[in-house]
């Protein structure tokens, strides 16, 4: 039976409360043979205490030996199975700058890039230009206008933009127009089933490329766009209807609010920090029943390759975990979407340490003394990948039944 | 998605260099309860000192508590899930004695076994009988004509041969001949499916072995043949598709150079000892990027009981260990294909110790001080089956990239 399944008719209703606070980036490598991760360097006095009080392990986001994107990783975490549901581009671009889709959209990442006079690609990253750039860049092309439908288009980051078309009788069956060399022409769009959806959806993009390449065609430092990560809104099981748990997502970044609200968490905006976050935990309380609670300076320091910088945020997040304490909540899990040593730069496929801290239901790992990923490897939970971690949080706040009989 | 399609679509080529160093049975068990294992009870300090530097753990190359055939064991090692990619018993006898099969080819693993004055089984096996009858009762059955194609018979070992069929038309859905049990006759061949060519591969088998029948039927020690496992080149992706390493097998048996080609590895012929092997190791550097080296005897002295035997084979690889690293490779991984203690005389079940060495790159295990069965048991890769393996070497040797934005 698929997990989804399974969650769905054994979770239920109750009054126990969940938090999953999630250090992105979290887990870490030695700097030199036998010396510490980022984790094991940092002073962290509550996170170790509440290892000795807890469960602890090591978890997979998405699979052994795969190195989890922002998305995966999280949907990992959030109990949908990364291998099994697939989020295309276009929509993790979309939600990572904060856009809400409806089931009518169809979404594409876009480059911007430059071809030469004969229209062949020279650069498909043009340059790599800055995100400023590409903002005046999109300035120029996102009031096109095509028959019956409307069009989105945004900024994302350095020479990356969203486009988003919204509308009857669309589809995400289309190529992708990057060739993924230079020296040839971009695509063109084309249908890649026989529905006359994607047909119409062809027609439309290609109108919309020709109107876009006509207006930056003299521009520089780009001349041209590249389309591809066709996706819509992936229609996934409400989190809510899986586990039974009303969720909200306490993030700073709309990335993170997007993936939460891709599985209906609730989202609060306006969040600037750590404190913004805890005065919302403590404010929504009562309201909700699981709470996502996201740091992503962990995951930024580490990409830095700033080792002692991402131990720093490792311990300003310990400092908040006495005031999370006295919420009282039935299940505490203190883990990471994925690791991102700093040593590597880079999001890695490393296991991330969890603590899964819930009082009188864990079993006790005698040889634990703290938290690290060292440690996590004597810890009760052993290793295993994420997307079962939301039947341990289920479980542990006893809002399952048992399974048969 | 299927592990394959998942790390071809994650994987891309490099320079890094990645060496699979194999040593065939190498898990072991104690003599008595709490001694060391063979593996334990060798001096390696080498290994030892690897294991010290890298992350270790044990591997199921099938699944837990099963026992792996050397090539169920090795397909696992090279990252295509053995309960998956099933190969028939005709290929692998067939490429364990070095052919190479052409796509035409149906194979079969033959008996020579005993009937009675009326046809029926008396012994399934012959009395298991020696190698060297078994080619001279394979010299009067190997020039059997069939009409349009060819046929190949070749000794295996002991009762078992191997028959191959080559051209048009040919199918291996037939059955078994062989009924499993003494006091009936061996069966008919037939079809298995509906087609044509397997009504058409039938009717030529029959015709083969009425022939063979006739032929060896006032012979001793066999008087009669059966054929099982019929199956054809399985076609599996290549190696270099799925993981972007150029391959090479260095290997002195020809079962090893068989399965391995069988995923598309370059094979090198003529290799009779470690010698011999490290020395086209050293030539071939910068020809390939991963280096599948295989050691037999570790497998063959846990067959023959001889415990102590297996303890000096696992050193003689110890010894091999410096020449190895002067290479430096990217990544260096030490195991087996399956367990074969000395005390059961055979393959088993028993998880194998893993050595996973790729410096700045592995998670440390405090607690391992050398390399052996109880200390793998606190190694940082836990336990896991050996079809995930290819994901770490992959990311390990950085050849991967991230799975979602």
């Amino acid at each position: 039976m698929q997990d989804i399944e399974l969650m769905k008719s054994l979770t239920q209703a109750g009054n126990t409360k969940a938090i999953l606070l999630v250090l992105d980036g979290l887990g870490g490598l030695p700097r030199e043979i036998g010396g510490p991760t980022e984790l094991e360097a940092a002073f962290t006095p509550n996170m170790d205490k509440l290892a000795r009080e807890s469960s602890v392990g090591l978890i997979n986001t998405v699979d052994i030996g795969i190195t989890p994107g922002s998305g995966p990783g999280h949907f990992g975490l959030f109990g949908y199975d990364p291998l099994k549901h697939l989020i295309g581009r276009g929509v993790l671009e979309a939600v990572g700058i904060g856009m809400t889709l409806t089931e009518q959209d169809v979404a594409a990442r876009g480059n911007f890039c430059t071809v030469d006079e004969n229209g062949l690609i020279t650069d498909r990253r043009a340059g790599r230009i800055s995100t400023e750039e590409c903002a005046r860049m999109v300035s120029l092309i996102d009031d096109i206008k095509l028959p019956g439908i409307e069009v989105i288009v945004k900024t994302v980051q350095d020479y990356r933009f969203v486009l988003i078309l919204r509308g009857p009788r669309l589809s995400s069956a289309l190529n992708e127009t990057d060739p993924q060399k230079v020296g040839i022409k971009p695509l063109k769009l084309r249908p890649l089933d026989g529905s006359l959806e994607a047909r119409n959806t062809a027609d439309l993009v290609n109108q919309w490329v020709a109107e876009a390449s006509e207006r930056i065609r003299d521009q520089k430092p780009a001349n041209m766009v590249t389309l591809r990560g066709w996706s819509s809104e992936p229609g996934l099981p409400k989190f809510e209807d899986v586990f039974k748990m009303k969720a909200v997502a306490l993030a700073v970044y709309p990335m993170y609010k997007g993936l939460a609200s891709l599985v209906g968490m609730t989202c609060v905006n306006g969040l600037r920090n750590l404190d913004d976050q805890l005065a919302v935990l403590e404010q929504k309380w009562t309201e909700f029943d699981f709470f996502f609670f996201h740091h992503k300076y962990t995951d930024s320091r580490g990409e830095d390759g700033d080792f002692d910088a991402k131990v720093k945020e490792i311990e300003k997040v310990d400092a908040i975990i006495p005031r999370i304490l006295q919420l009282c909540p039935d299940v505490l899990v203190i883990t990471g979407d994925h690791s991102t040593p700093a040593v590597l730069k880079s999001h890695s496929w490393h296991p991330v340490p969890i603590i899964l801290w819930a009082p009188g239901m864990t079993r006790s790992n005698p040889d634990v003394t703290g938290f690290g990923e060292s440690q996590c490897l004597k810890g009760a939970l052993g290793q295993f990948n994420a997307s079962n971690l939301m039947k341990l949080i289920t479980a542990h706040a006893l809002r399952q039944v048992k399974y048969g009989a």
